[in-house]
């Protein structure tokens, strides 16, 4: 069973091709959850419910979060009366918050309340929060500590990040599903997605079990860069890099992941690095890595995939 | 200051005339909380709602609960996710309900949440809850004891009521602005406007204070008659009354209010009550009392106040 680690959009796009490939049986989805939150007293996970609702279908392609054909009625009567309005949420993205406090408030794990939520969604492949535990990423700015989505949504990624704390993490457990699979050792084959090392990936290694797991070496690991010519297709990843590693193209990433990732997956437009990515020991497939439709995602998961089968034949 | 004693539609309707009649200086509403529940996780109060929506004109006329102009996504979505959707929350109206239970959580109480909601929709006369403690109306019917929005709302009023039990109403006190308007006597009269006596006036009788205020007769008291021709306008009222009273017309509503209300205001249609009223001790007023427009819902306030001045000129 190969298990695709992923954040918001670019992990959930890049989930979308492999799920076409492969059946609910030889793939699995972990979902970071250092970007939960508590908000307007509802428990809120944008990574999970990004990666569901691509997997449904029903995902807001344009804003890159939330749902098609949303209303806002909701957040146009609670600016109204006054409330915060700096988080959006839509009217139909509401009622899974609502449905997910309520479930947890009597005792049930994200884990299940997420494959609740996908069976009525008719996603047929398990989603796995990283964990069912409290996970937190506070992120280490030039203007102090910041609550994750304080620094994401409401600040903009304005401030300079200085580092990454994962709060939390050292106690957590992977989610029941995956701690299962991991003690089966029925899991062959990671793929990192393309989503922000630092804010969507590292939080998921963060994890103890998931991270001994990786860094003994007894799966193969395969990564896609979220960097195409020194830039992300969404998102600050381009930017904390640079602020964090000073590095400006996809090498950096594949220095910052290093040893814990076999294989790489490259876009063309970086195709004069993949001898440098090889140097350093990985095999490289270079490959157009840009999901502009459910079709491109589907040829990203086959060469990702493909590069498995390389590492295979080279051991 | 008169004093408006309120439940949902009924007592809405008949705020909303007395608005137009009395300056906000010289009116406030104290509406019922029985009704009040939590429920998918927040705090929801129907009849501080039904009142407040009807007082800034946004109310579902059409509903009789609920916002004008509303979308119901939200509660489509919770549906196909497997979430409860008996009690039916639009998307609009949930930003009351989510802000408040936020507030809430946060320390502030019903009354300050309620003012702040009031000013923000344009309200300038004080709505306001008759406490800001937990009061809660338990309806003990021919199946056993429910809770009130179970009866009401799930069950639609169909098992038959035996008594009524009012949770925690000993111990709750009049809501700050209340107990500040009662203990400085600026209270020169009080209105049961034509709300279920069973269900909406009783729990605010229930509390200790104002039931004393009233009883002691400090304060003349005229009522809007429920019950037009042996039916409510709206809701169980009549069903109620039969099952626990026995009675079919407006005598067994001025009965069970008894000699806590000084001046009966009674529909045309119930002309022929009038005498055997006046006979109980009462002063009567004969009008139309059913409030089918704000202009009617006007007429009606100038005729019940107008009582005041007949209970005034007798004593």
């Amino acid at each position: 069973m190969i298990i695709a680690l992923a954040g918001g959009v670019g992990g959930a796009r890049l989930a979308q091709g492999l799920v076409q490939v492969l059946g609910p049986d030889k793939l699995g989805i972990v979902v970071n959850v250092g970007d939960d939150f508590e908000h307007l007293g509802l428990q809120i996970s944008p990574d999970l419910d990004t990666v569901m609702y691509t997997l449904a279908g029903i995902h807001n392609a344009k804003l890159g979060w939330g749902r098609a054909h949303e209303t806002w009625h909701f957040m146009e009567t609670l600016e109204q009366l006054g409330g915060e309005t700096w988080f959006r949420l839509g009217d139909r993205d509401l009622a899974v918050h609502v449905d997910r406090t309520r479930r947890i408030r009597a005792g049930e794990t994200l884990s299940a309340i997420t494959a609740g939520f996908c069976a009525r969604l008719g996603i047929r492949h398990s989603v796995m929060p990283a964990t069912d535990q409290r996970l937190r990423t506070r992120v280490l700015t030039d203007i102090g500590e910041l609550d994750f989505q304080d620094y994401f949504v409401r600040r903009r990624c304005e401030p300079a990040v200085r580092g990454l704390r994962f709060e939390d993490a050292q106690s957590a457990l992977p989610c029941a599903a995956l701690g299962r699979l991991i003690a089966a050792e029925r899991i062959t084959g990671i793929v990192i997605c393309p989503s922000n090392p630092w804010l969507s990936i590292a939080p998921i290694f963060a994890i103890g079990e998931l991270s001994s797991l990786i860094d003994a070496h007894r799966v193969p690991v395969v990564a896609v860069s979220p960097i195409i010519a020194g830039k992300a297709v969404k998102g600050p990843a381009s930017k904390i890099m640079h602020e964090l590693v000073g590095g400006s193209d996809a090498l950096s990433v594949v220095e910052y992941y290093g040893v814990r990732v076999d294989g790489w997956v490259i876009d063309a437009q970086d195709a004069a690095l993949a001898g440098r990515v090889e140097a350093a020991g990985h095999r490289v497939r270079v490959t157009d890595t840009i999901m502009s439709s459910p079709e491109r995602a589907r040829q990203l998961a086959v060469d990702t995939l493909a590069l498995f089968d390389e590492l295979d034949a080279a051991e």
